[in-house]
């Protein structure tokens, strides 16, 4: 991974009056270029073969310039032109997946956010070691399928994007249903609703929800539309569409807007609280947006699955605002909250705290 | 109950340019205080312990001082701190349960509505009286198991929170499901889509959609999110389910926004409308937010299986205005329209009409 | 239908500093007059009767005058009065279903849209006709229920407004449920998620997404709310509900918003792209809004199964904007882009080009 330092370097070089902001156009970057736009900053979308003509229909979030490159594994050849552009790169799920982990934390160009958050977010065990280590619930692991005697979920190695799952509740459903031929992992599953809370932490000194270093804050939440689990009722049940040959499958296609019982939120801005707290110990602490992807259980219990570490898609319901960020301030994305962030550091001198 | 003429003293002797909103810090306060501000009003917040951190989050709905209390059930001894700050108490689903309603009725601090409804809408048989006399629609109840003929809801007695039903098609399936040492009621089952409508009724002359007095307004709605009845169907149907010893639980985890089929609106106004004509002829009338909670059915009927004289959490989404909020005024929540209320009945030498 | 002739010459002589905006009082009308009178164009309100009171509660989308008619049928007999009030009729789903398809076409009054499009999308064949000759992926027809060997949705003729359909997995759940006496048709079922897809072609020289002529918008989106088809999973699964002679219908009751994953707006984009295209070719081309009803499946595939090519009442909760239309201009809904569509053309003295 590129050091601190040099990235450091390539900061202090910087006309910081001419920040730009740049991303891959997809993903969220819309809500990221319109909360730029918002703030004042430049922007530059990183693009595969040609800019995307659909920005020409939202001119608000159209960015200033496009860089085109040939595939996404090429956006090292541009760092150079990043960096002469004064960009900082806000790097979402798909800028991390599209150009490789590898590739991404090399990137000799000034990224929003700490890197080294990558590592403990894309390996199960260190996910599982922070998360558990903070304190948080997590869904139990079954080493052995036949200590099933609940539901589960059972997901094959290199499961990717929402599918290669099933669920089982009892030892016999689990035989029914595994490949033999696969490697599996088997988590309880947790009966309940999804909820994916989308938090900001700020290392900066503000006034806010303190931390024993910065501040957080809770800008919205969203369910994640699942096809075709979200709809698969229609057509039967688990067992009547297991007969038919017709499996569930979990691929995200969009999000739906929703609020919390206001009497969970203490619990929030706990299980937030106890990440950072942990990232701060772990690795110094993660930096900007991220999102718990939780279950409410039915005795109002949280239990998180998983956690993403940079800006998610559930965000961009909330382009102009949303029910708990418009207690922040008006018109507030998750976008417009980073560039908040780059302007306020720069003013503050401590563009290298929030960078890497 | 503290009586019309007790309250009326209390109010002559406030400072009426000076008054407070106070409200439990739960349910739907960040919008009641969020509100308050916008109109100006100093705001209160009642806690137990200490004040509640995750407001600092949200610095809009911060209230401006803090009231801390040892238990809610306290809350009685700190009633003339309250009348002293010329407080008014703005009464949410929460306020109630936790302080409890015969310590909430003898409260000796002006309140926001008329505190008769409460008994009105606690009991279910006066409740069925006033939405059944006023006209409304209700699922109708199966006196005798027997005469399950379509799907019913069973519930024990003393369910709480969401626990405590089961779902029977038939009589057989009623005979499989029952405790016998429980005891129950039956309602119909309405099978729809559930829809809460969010009214808001002022006995204050102002211009709008008229009643014999006053007028009525309906703000917005939204679908509860249940745990874990919402997400069930992705483990089984409810016979699979049930064979497997799972039960579905009704426990509201947060809300969804939506709006309804515009050419049901006549007849959603006619429902807010029949309810308020008849409290006035029951009770003196509900004055402020209620909800009625309801399902739409194939045939575009509405059926009320319950009313909430208060502001309910279901509104906490809207708290800058919603799809129907917008065509009053820009930036309305129900929260702001209680302190519109409060202020414009200031205004006119009428808050004994709305408080008690 | 009455032909573009005879609208330029009733157009020549409106007084077009005067235009007002008419429909009929249902459907998606609040966004209709809240937009117009944003815009500063008068509103009339065609209705049954008399005025729907519930307007009053709504001062910022109570139309400016109503025109009483007995029955929708009626409306041809005040073409003249509307004439008179330089009245511009915006059609909604409502008002061509109320009034008749050919009543509708003969109505000697100007009207937002191209009518040519009602016999393309009215029709069956020749709505297959357009979106399959542009290219867009729809549901096969499955002409022998013995081919049945994936999920299919069977409709009977004369199937209406969410009632007449059912599922089946084989050609046994085919013979268990046909009513042999009704005449049907048998499409196959796209499992997904659902997406109703809300456009706005412009066919004035604007900037924009364009196409070969005119530019391009999307404006938002949502998912119906259908009863009982979304609520049915809590009492049974489909082949439990068979045995109580339960049956899902699919009436739509309401709208919940939501967005679509990003990086499938530019598959989103070329899908609105050929049908405008191809609808140029056809019949000289759509204007203003229309919807794809869509299914996003787990390959992140968009299926059509419709086109409306009209305003739809799933904008309905965007009437202050959505995350999509945000990013063109604050505060936009598809009835303010309408009557912005009105003055622009006005301005630019192409009112011909977008009335007919």
């Amino acid at each position: 991974m590129i050091s601190k330092q040099q990235i450091s370097e390539i900061i202090s070089k910087y006309d910081q009056e001419n920040l730009a902001i740049a991303t891959v156009c997809s993903h969220s970057s819309l809500q990221i270029f319109d909360g730029a736009r918002k703030e004042g900053l430049k922007t530059i979308g990183i693009c595969v073969g040609q800019p995307p003509r659909f920005y020409d229909a939202f001119p608000k979030a159209k960015p200033d310039e496009y860089i085109v490159v040939e595939s996404y594994a090429d956006i090292p050849k541009i760092a150079q032109e990043l960096v002469e552009k004064n960009a900082i790169i806000i790097p979402h799920g798909s800028f991390v997946e599209y150009m490789g982990a590898k590739n991404f934390a090399e990137l000799p160009v000034p990224t929003f956010g700490n890197r080294e958050v990558l590592e403990w977010e894309s390996d199960r065990e260190k996910e599982r070691e922070w998360l558990e280590g903070a304190g948080i619930h997590m869904p139990k692991n079954v080493p052995d399928p036949k200590d099933i005697n609940s539901p589960v979920m059972v997901k094959y190695y290199g499961a990717k994007g929402g599918r290669g799952f099933f669920i089982a509740k009892t030892y016999e459903e689990f035989l029914e249903n595994i490949d033999p031929n696969e490697k599996f992992t088997i988590q309880e599953f947790i009966l309940g609703t999804r909820y994916y809370l989308h938090y900001f932490y700020s290392p900066l000194e503000t006034e806010g929800y303190s931390l024993s270093e910065g501040t957080l804050e809770m800008l919205s939440m969203d369910r994640r539309v699942e096809s075709n689990a979200d709809e698969i009722f229609r057509l039967g049940s688990p067992r009547e569409l297991e007969e038919a040959g017709i499996h569930p499958t979990y691929v995200v296609t969009g999000n739906v807007p929703l609020v919390a019982r206001e009497s969970l939120l203490p619990l929030i801005f706990s299980l937030g609280e106890k990440v950072v707290e942990e990232s701060i110990k772990l690795f110094g602490g993660m930096v900007g947006p991220f999102c718990l992807e939780t279950v409410f259980t039915d005795h109002l219990e949280i239990k998180v699955f998983e956690i993403s570490a940079r800006i998610v898609a559930g965000t961009n319901f909330y382009i102009s605002g949303s029910p708990y960020a418009d207690l922040v301030e008006p018109d507030l994305s998750t976008g417009k909250r980073i560039a908040k962030e780059i302007k306020l550091a720069k003013d503050m001198g401590q563009l290298d705290k929030i960078l890497s």
